[in-house]
């Protein structure tokens, strides 16, 4: 039996690893709709995004057509550093579960950073460096893209300016030291280095901030500083493109070993982990060449694609972004506490949302004491303490290997473990005190958000 | 050139790991002195340590023969959920550094207990499980000990008893989370659950507690409990025994590539980790089949090695167990403030004093604010976030590295990096706010320490 010699970690060798990103949008027949200048509803140009991102970035984000773009060699070996990434097979998790189903998870948690979010970046601040910039300024809530942002700049020698929501900033300590050992200037927003964070403190003196507030005031430090532009973790299609490598080394070591997953899940927030993960999969399906179902899971408490809208909004609370056409619960619309910070926004990748809405994507809601029932299930036999977000793929893998040892079916499920949850002890101990709740939005309360979505011709939710 | 060919990480296929450890007390012409009962200052037969250790383990911790010990299928299937670990070349630090030397080290933080501690924590809880015990106990100071049992004995579903010593309860909150999300029930010492414990509480009402005190409540609840025995972290023959799991990966993926190293340097506590690093080189030079440098690199705050003297010597400071020949400052010496919780242990496992003693081994010992300094640059360079403990062997191999740029020899160093920083962020805090400061005993309070040493014939200090 082949199965036999598969082991219990797939690592490929560094001459497997991948040498180009795939860019799932040459092979969508519906592209991805662009984003529109909220003032004159008309497409960015690339001048316009340049004011705000690397010129090389803005290239990715518009270029719809070329399927593979190669890693420079920069990139390549920083990647060597934390990657290839493991491709597990969960063989203690199958004989807890008793299931004939065999699981895979794809754990990107092997890096300081503790995430995916690492190999976006690298490449983010590998191209504001070349492109002979001082530095970058983002925002962070969670705190997984500003720590992995941190790494990636003190590793090029770049600065980074961080702004971080006021309440991680406080509630996170050891999340903004890690960003500071990483040299990272970390400021909580709202704060008074900018006019809007100035304005903002100003109309509400007690605010602990809030990740549109940090949005704003980041890219605002970017445009009012020579040479400095914005980085974002998440949503955008040069996030996806980046995040590729996930699914292109997991798809390299099935191969390897003559494997072919039948159900593919990942944890959807923005989207830049799912995206990253099926692209090579979907590529495949959208050239007609195989089948795959495809399950992106999202929190009940912020149910972006499950019943959110398709239409155009803003990236962030301020409304200062463009506009992209994405699932969106509105750009206000605030999640009650859900400590899978990663997944708390309103809005979806617009590729992901094209994708969905396409019906190559199948999307379902879980409920978060579930998800932490999962992630305490999974740490005991398979040894790695999850992440809340990742944990969210974890919930629903467990229940599609529970169906198919109903049915009897060998199925085989990929996942994807975006990361490690040594950050989240507090709802991990929340959980074990059995003081978590679960909070599913009333219709009324995702109507209030919808309806702050901009109204104009064509986009009426 | 081969050099070209070496990776940035060495993983060993499955087919390569190692099928037996390594007993480097069967190479050692002097062996490593045997355990006294301190009552009749007679060693310590089978039977007496049978009532605290599971039999099997006692049977290793007395086998000075052996050199090769199988060990158990359920443990390499245990192994191999998050082993091998990687044997990484840091050629970031060298280029960093400018230097010729060519810098190797074992990384064994990715696994959630973040370090070593796991290779030995499923050894012990096997042999209990396979003795038909219901449960361990043990004491745990910084955590990562009592995480990686927990994690062992939910894996077995063994039951896990943790004493922590209650300052660390109360000040490492997520540490203590970890542990329950693994199932253990973990108890702040000295608690009301044991008499010596209740004792203790009405003598002095409100002590934080010590590592000694929670090593007492730990036993006295293993040998009252039916079916429950002790089992210790460092120090014993045995852990050293299962730690050699770490030595013998590093020198199959060395030798895999031609590559052997000069220096050999690890961080010294209780000697767990330096001990199973070495143990397969060390047996080379034992034999008298090639020359080594290894340096144990140990806090200038708690240095056992350099500064203590080769006697008996209670293991903890509550004077129950039996005594151990080895380099001590004194059971009751407490080491002041130093955030390297692992490597704040009076004493050294009597293997490494015993070859420590006989010339095999160097000892150095660094201060804190430089061992948080290399920790830093470190980081920055090779994207790893380093424990504490870890970061006095980056120190010391930063250091080598050094001399070698300025002779112009490449030589090859290799060091262990332990574990992941992620719980010693409050420590990276102080550093990098500038408010972290050195501390080295004075020689009067060596002097104090080293008196409280039992005194008896062929004992003298």
């Amino acid at each position: 039996m082949s199965e036999n010699k598969i082991p219990y970690k797939i690592y490929l060798e560094e001459s497997e690893m991948p040498k180009a990103w795939y860019n799932v949008r040459a092979d969508m027949k519906n592209k991805p709709a662009p984003l529109l200048n909220p003032g004159t509803l008309k497409p960015m140009t690339a001048q316009e995004l340049g004011a705000v991102f690397c010129d090389e970035l803005v290239q990715q984000e518009l270029d719809n057509d070329t399927p593979y773009i190669p890693i420079p060699q920069e990139i390549l070996d920083f990647y060597k550093m934390y990657r290839p990434s493991p491709l597990v097979r969960a063989y203690c998790l199958e004989e807890k579960l008793q299931t004939p189903a065999k699981i895979y998870y794809k754990f990107e948690g092997n890096n300081t950073s503790g995430s995916h979010k690492l190999n976006s970046a690298i490449a983010q601040a590998y191209y504001a460096k070349n492109q002979g910039l001082k530095g970058v300024t983002t925002e962070t809530g969670a705190g997984q893209w500003g720590t992995a942002l941190s790494m990636a700049c003190a590793y090029l020698g770049l600065d980074c300016k961080v702004y971080m929501v006021k309440c991680s900033y406080e509630q996170k300590p050891f999340r903004r030291e890690v960003m500071r050992t990483y040299g990272a200037s970390v400021t909580p927003s709202p704060s008074m280095t900018t006019e809007i964070g100035r304005k903002i403190l100003e109309q509400h003196p007690g605010t602990t901030g809030s990740l549109g507030c940090a949005i704003s005031e980041a890219v605002e430090a970017a445009t009012s500083n020579p040479g400095y532009r914005y980085v974002l973790g998440s949503v955008l299609n040069q996030v996806l493109l980046h995040q590729s490598i996930i699914g292109l080394e997991s798809k390299a070591a099935m191969d390897k070993y003559g494997v072919v997953p039948d159900i593919i899940i990942g944890c959807a927030g923005g989207g830049s982990n799912l995206g990253g993960l099926i692209s090579p999969f979907m590529g495949q399906m959208l050239r007609g060449e195989r089948n795959y179902r495809f399950i992106a899971v999202e929190p009940a408490s912020c149910p972006s694609l499950t019943r959110g809208k398709f239409v155009y909004d803003f990236c962030d609370t301020g409304m200062v972004t463009p506009l992209a056409k994405m699932y969106t619960l509105g750009s206000n619309f605030i999640p009650s506490a859900n400590h899978a910070g990663g997944l708390r926004y309103h809005g979806m990748s617009p590729v992901l949302s094209q994708l969905y809405h396409d019906g190559y994507l199948e999307a379902t809601s879980v409920e978060q004491t579930s998800v932490f029932a999962a992630a305490e299930q999974f740490a005991r036999v398979e040894g790695i303490l999850p992440a809340p977000e990742s944990s969210h793929a974890i919930k629903v893998a467990i229940d599609e290997a529970l169906k198919c040892k109903e049915t009897g079916e060998e199925k085989t499920i990929l996942f994807g473990l975006t990361g490690t949850g040594y950050f989240d002890m507090y709802a991990y101990e929340k959980f074990n005190n059995g003081e978590m709740s679960d909070y599913i939005p009333s219709d009324e309360e995702i109507m209030a958000g919808l309806r702050q979505i901009p109204h104009f011709p064509g986009n009426e939710i």
